[in-house]
């Protein structure tokens, strides 16, 4: 944006502001770029550029390729309309062509090379005329080749900054204003080019000119003039007015243009807003098709209709999109239909899932998850040795998420989701282990044949499209799930913080000035003074008790007698820090995005690395204090737990024959309970927030599992299935959001970046962690249960039922603008919340005991909940809070049509009657 | 906001919604009030309304009491002017008489009343009527007394909560749009009642309704009727409108009215906001006398000058408001004149100082200051003893403080200040005392004399006005003085936190297996082993070595001998944990009262308690741990620290009287110390962003702290002086903010509460400290280390040399929108800042060294540094970043009384040509 300005007696132009969707002033004495905002007009700016469009000269289609000759014609035409005299031709001729000199002259340059020179604005604050020139996105069918640019060198070197947030194919469109002593009245030229033109130094970046709106008038007008220059720019931005500009044939064109954007045009009363905000740019806009649409239904006969004010949009329309799992859930009735659609569905993607993850967000996600895994592991496989003897212990877990997890994201349908082993699978395993203990039966024999009649049970399902009666599940249904997880991944982060302070007792009565009497002594089993006898007499094998280690002493059966022998001190105080710390330390840099520090990169960056930089900072810190904190212990050889199995399991030999049959019944279980957990899930994953692209594959997903259970159980490993807290951590650490392209313009989220290769390095890196565990042993504990509790956090976020949890204890008055609370009565939303809160808590006492392994089972109980809602809720509050089920869908469906060729009709009829009014107020703005 | 709507057949009034300055929606579905927001109108809707009023018919002044005869009076109005026929009379007036039955219906009634019943909404969308109404604010001249009110008693029930957002002596207009089916042409009359009467149940609260506009028009265009609606309604919430509305004398003067509003509307093109968004309300709205101003301006004959947009304001009124610190430091040139004026200003006050205090923020402000005050008070008073071998001690510190300060806060100019001691009377007590050690000279004498010369040179520079130097200390100088103290707290509450550290070691060595290596032991001076011979040889006097305590032990002259001595488990960690806990919890609850739990009230109170709650919090949690951390400890018994001094310090005996007079020139480098200390704290608690109005008293506030001094010194007290942070503190707990009065209107910052109450009182508790040591002795330093901490980042805040700090970090396009990037060049900002840094590193390092003593005369050289500013930047420049010196100020205000004259001339110049466009345009308007 050059401001033109007479410097000691000299004049010339210089950009005052430029406008990419949105408007960036030059800021008068800071000679710098304001933020985007939204233009504010004044109402009789633009009556006033509608005057001078009718009064001035308006030249369509002129053949112009530099600017000289574009201004002689524009003065040419001007004086054959008798508009100005002959005489001042060439002042007039002069003034425009002064900018030619001072062009490159820009506030950006100025900053760089005046330094020292006080600002030039505040001396000659009356006298300048402005340049203001925009750019304008217009449909690439309308744009010239960018082959006729003649780049200028000084304009050269500003491009690179600013072309980037220009879109290609841009044209641009100048608008000079300016106030000299030898006209008056103003002189008014619109100028549109036959071919869009590189004029120079006329922009800021070689792009290339397609219209010219020149403003000079008598001095002392300034403000006035500027304000119209500013309409006429912010008028070439819009959408819809760029395209009559591109198109019109005459200045009756134009005219139309601007009372169809003054129909459209959004008013705030002076009372009530202070023009001086400058307005930050919404996060949404409506397209220039919706507009396009109201504004030709408009046409056809209603001018009053939906055109603007508050509460625009028809009912029809209001009603949130209807629940869509798309078409991946079609039951196809064909034997494996299913599933050869996903595999077509996925196989042109296939290249593309391995070149899409060379991104550097796909490192922050690896380690990030990476970490999860193995913590995840690491407890799963010591919780799994304690419960079946070491038969699967750590290293079994590692290697079996390993296999599993990079098989998966190699042919998985959908590579996003995680496997690992969860607490439904463990708690099976526990009671499948008492069992056959208790009854003579050989463990992993057993085990493998559930394993291979679960494998075949869920080919079944896959065979015959089973996974269809997941579109069953709406966002009730799906979301109490996915919180219950989210839940218990806290609960149980808190727990091992817990368990760590139990496990470090601290001493509360110590009393520094007591040292003295803390003391903790190992004594030996027959009694008698340690202190005493211990170095001078060699009884019990010449053992120095004094000198044993607590372990030493204890295995020797000696007792440890004294007052600090319970307590550890500082490192359960330290463990919280740690824990603590990471977590309130990835919440800030997750936050940090969002401030105004540093570029935008940079923060992103230290937003999609939050995770590691805590993990990394805090283990520093603990590496500092070098206190013995509880260390994350991987397996250093690869080799089975329990050294009396191997890594194959016989099929037969040890159990009778008819066990075989009989692990079918057991194997159901463990079927629905796969089932469901991958399922829903995957259902979580596939979310349409999460704006997924490549589609989803339920049935090569289940596929994958069961054959992944079936080679797990031969090789004695874990069984794996989809880990919801994980795989939700997964998209969110590999969501995208569009650069704004115009300035000013909200980033938008574009997606998750689908791909295989974040999944298989996670694996592979699990695989290999026997390896890095020299590395690993600096982890502290704490810190991955800090990784934990936040994961777990995370996962609650953008959860619609979260949301309205929260809702309680807010006033009415306070909560935010969601959209179910414009069309939902309050207390209706509540009662959901609240059935839904029930539900958890059911589930979270049934979780809790021993009738967890029925737990998927549940799943389907929470279904049939929401069924019974229909009874409870009206289907438009329904509609809001949750989805609409299929059947009712279709129904919902056909009566909206109906509605709305009722309307229709309706509307026809009345566009007859009630022609007074409208003429009068179309009379009114033509007028005007 | 009553919709009136076919309900079966039947017909009644709805509210839809509800304007007080902002408009309020009725959800469709959610049968609530929407969130305040600005009123989008579409520009179509106000020229349908100006049409409206053109073709409609108009009753100003209208006698009616009563809407059945109101509503008489209009249709016979129309039947008479032949706008409708006389058949379709009784068919509207029993439309428009149908409210009267179901207005009790209110959607908030029925949201308690219906649960159970779906939303109606949804079942008959299209067909209802909306009756809007709206209050609108009016001069308490135009308004009548609510004497006629006949108040309903269903109407009753709602008063009490909404009335309170209403302002008193406000009237109603009420809107009422709807579409029957027996009209073919719109029905338009807008009444003005020429008394408010209360019409019945027709508005929601009691408030008399003096405007009527009814809108009834044929089927179908409903959406075009309602935003019809929207924008009477709108207007009449416009200060201007409704002020014409008032006041005008036939139908011309209300279109006149929409015509000045449209010349004012503020207008958004449609491409860059989405109409569907609801604006928040604004911070700070024009008042309506500046409009009005920017109006008849143009109706002199500018009309295209200032109206609108974004650049509106003219250059000069651009220019910040100049420097003033009012005429409190004028300097009168009569003797005492400046004290006189001082006391003439405080006196009427006197009173309103004690009774204003009641309020229960001052209860939060007193606790909070109070443990500042007390922690301070025993941090310097131990210091102080260290320093002065305890000839001032604890218990010296404690008194003087209450005395001082009481004193001070009951006769003082400025009650809002909180006297302390302060790091550069500590320096020179120390270098006192040494010096009068090495010289043999009793150091209480001395220090006496120094006092009272000290305290006469207070009082020779009261009573010449030599305070009134301060108006040369700008923002520079006051910005760099009350940061470089921040800086300095922050930095204490480290360094204290970080000797915890050291005073309780970790051992990091500490391995939970070796427990038994680990302990310490007392060892006999003689040597020998203890564990071996102690129980046994009474060698030195019978002593038992192994039952000593460590301190015991050491004062026998035993050693500690052991792994564990040297260390101190858990109280440095946990230590921490309060530390930061308190610190982070109390800049959270602060940040939670901009959160949207809870009614603002709780979070208000909670934002004001937050430094006791955390203080409790983590007094509560030290208790809990029952470890034994270090713990505030106040003296339990009032006598001096030091038993051989008194009370009173005799003037004369110990010295020679040579002394007497020689201790005047150490008495001057004390004087200007507390002369600056004292008047820059005064200056930034003075400052005009804290809206103080009760006027500050320089000359009073120093007379004060001359006269504490002579009365200190005698008793052998420490000296006081303003304490900058804590001041501030004061100041923050005791800021007042507007309840908002119209739905969502901000709330204002609108002062603080200027009383004594709160200040004695801290000093009260102060000095009962003494009985009130059982209850301090449970609050752990490590949380009042906690406080200072937040004190200090506290006092940071809104300090604009602070913000320009942070401007280094965040790139250009980043920045916030602060007034002075508008106008300053960014790197002239940041060379400012450079300087301002620069200058506080040099404070730094002298306030750290032996020169701290000098420290108040860098102060000086601040000044001067700001002078020789001038040279460096431009007056522009400076006015925007720093406020001008006053000698600079006149001349200022000249060339701006000289710019002003200059434009004027020139505006008048221009009124006469330039005719043609502006004619054209005023057409443009009125005839739209």
């Amino acid at each position: 944006m050059d401001t033109l300005q007479h410097e000691g007696g000299e004049m010339e132009w210089k950009e005052s502001a430029r406008w990419v969707k949105f408007e960036e002033k030059v800021e008068e004495g800071g000679e710098r770029w304001s933020k985007p905002h939204v233009s504010t007009l004044s109402l009789h700016s633009l009556f006033e550029l509608r005057t001078c469009l009718q009064t001035g000269c308006i030249l369509l289609d002129l053949e112009g390729y530099s600017l000289p000759q574009i201004v002689d014609d524009i003065i040419e035409k001007q004086v054959q309309e008798g508009l100005i005299t002959p005489e001042i031709r060439e002042k007039i001729s002069f003034v425009l062509l002064r900018k030619h000199r001072h062009q490159t002259k820009k506030p950006i340059h100025r900053s760089l090379a005046d330094i020292g020179k006080s600002s030039p604005s505040s001396e000659c604050p009356l006298s300048y005329l402005s340049h203001m020139f925009h750019l304008c996105f217009s449909d690439p069918s309308q744009c010239r080749s960018m082959n006729d640019i003649c780049v200028t060198p000084s304009t050269d070197q500003l491009k690179n900054k600013f072309m980037k947030k220009i879109p290609r194919d841009a044209e641009a469109s100048n608008v000079l204003i300016g106030e000299v002593d030898f006209l008056d009245k103003p002189f008014v030229a619109f100028v549109r080019l036959a071919q869009a033109a590189t004029l120079g130094g006329l922009t800021e970046v070689p792009v290339p000119t397609r219209f010219l709106f020149v403003l000079l008038g008598p001095n002392g007008k300034t403000k006035s003039y500027n304000e119209i220059g500013r309409a006429m720019a912010t008028l070439m931005v819009d959408d819809l007015f760029s395209d009559v500009a591109y198109k019109a044939r005459d200045r009756e064109d134009l005219i139309a243009g601007i009372d169809e954007f003054l129909d459209e045009v959004i008013v705030l009363p002076p009372g009530e807003w202070d023009p001086k905000i400058r307005i930050e740019p919404p996060k949404k806009l409506p397209s220039a098709e919706m507009r396009k649409s109201v504004f030709s239904l408009n046409e056809l006969g209603q001018p009053n209709g939906n055109a603007g004010g508050g509460a625009a949009s028809a009912e029809g329309e209001d009603l949130p999109a209807p629940h869509e799992l798309g078409e991946e859930l079609k039951f196809t009735g064909r034997f494996c239909g299913g599933l050869w659609l996903d595999i077509k569905r996925k196989v042109p993607g296939f290249l593309s899932d391995f070149y899409e993850g060379f991104h550097i967000q796909s490192v922050s996600a690896v380690l990030f998850i990476y970490l999860g895994c193995i913590t995840n592991a690491i407890t799963f496989g010591g919780l799994l040795g304690d419960a079946t003897d070491n038969y699967q212990g750590v290293m079994e877990s590692f290697l079996g998420t390993a296999l599993a997890g990079v098989v998966f994201c190699l042919f998985g349908g959908q590579p996003l989701i995680i496997l690992s082993s969860t607490g439904p699978i463990l708690i099976f395993e526990k009671l499948l282990y008492e069992f056959s203990i208790n009854n003579d039966i050989d463990y992993m024999e057993i085990r493998l044949w559930i394993g291979l009649h679960s494998c075949l049970q869920c080919l079944i399902l896959v065979a015959t499209d089973a996974s269809y009666i997941i579109k069953y599940m709406t966002r009730f249904t799906e979301e109490g799930f996915s919180s219950l997880i989210s839940f218990i991944f806290i609960s149980d982060a808190l727990k091992k913080m817990m368990s760590i302070f139990n496990y470090y007792p601290i001493n509360r009565d110590f009393k520094p000035d007591y040292i003295t009497s803390y003391r903790c002594e190992c004594q030996p089993p027959g009694g008698g003074e340690p202190g005493c006898e211990g170095p001078f007499i060699f009884n019990f094998s010449a053992l120095d008790w004094n000198q044993l280690s607590k372990k030493e002493c204890l295995s020797f059966g000696g007792s440890l007698v004294g007052k600090s022998c319970k307590y550890v001190p500082d490192l359960a105080m330290l463990s919280f820090i740690l824990f603590f710390g990471t977590y309130s330390m990835t919440i800030s840099l997750k936050k940090f995005k969002a401030s105004r520090y540093f570029p935008t990169k940079c923060r992103t960056l230290l937003a999609d690395f939050s995770i590691i930089v805590s993990i990394l900072v805090f283990c520093a810190l603990d590496y500092v204090m070098s206190l013995d904190t509880p260390k994350l212990h991987v397996p250093t050889q690869i080799k089975p737990t329990r050294p009396d199995r191997g890594w194959i399991v016989m099929p037969f030999g040890k159990n009778p024959w008819w066990m075989c049959l009989a692990s079918f019944a057991p194997a159901l279980l463990v079927t629905i309970l796969i089932f469901m957990d991958q399922q829903i899930t995957a259902v979580i994953v596939n979310r349409k927030e999460n704006k997924l692209k490549k589609g989803c594959g339920y049935h090569l997903d289940l596929f994958w599992v069961g054959i992944l259970m079936a080679v797990c159980s031969f090789m004695g490993l874990p069984w794996y299935v989809a880990a919801t807290v994980i795989s939700i951590a997964h998209i969110d650490s590999l969501k995208m959001e569009s650069e704004s392209s115009a300035p000013g313009e909200q980033p938008q989220f574009l997606g998750v970046r689908e791909q295989r290769l974040t999944g298989i390095l996670v694996f592979v890196l699990t695989g290999v962690s026997v390896f890095l565990a020299p590395v690993l042993q600096y982890i502290p504990m704490p810190v991955l249960y800090g990784v934990f509790l936040y994961m777990g956090v995370a996962s609650l976020h953008g959860i619609q039922f979260w949301e309205r949890m929260k809702l309680f204890l807010m006033p009415a008055k306070h909560q935010p603008d969601f959209v179910f609370l414009r069309h939902v009565p309050l207390r209706r939303v509540h009662l959901f919340t609240l059935v839904q809160i029930t539900c958890l808590a059911v589930l979270w006492i049934l979780k809790s005991t021993v009738a967890a392994i029925i737990f998927p089972v549940m799943i389907l109980g929470l279904m049939v909940v929401r069924k019974t809602l229909d009874l409870i809720f009206s289907q438009h509050d329904l509609a809001w809070l949750d989805d609409i089920l299929p059947d009712k869908d279709k129904k919902k469906k056909e009566d909206e049509k109906k509605k709305k060729e009722k309307k229709k009709a309706k509307s026809e009829e009345h566009n007859n009657g009630d022609e007074e009014v409208r003429t009068t107020i179309i009379r009114c703005v033509r007028c005007s």
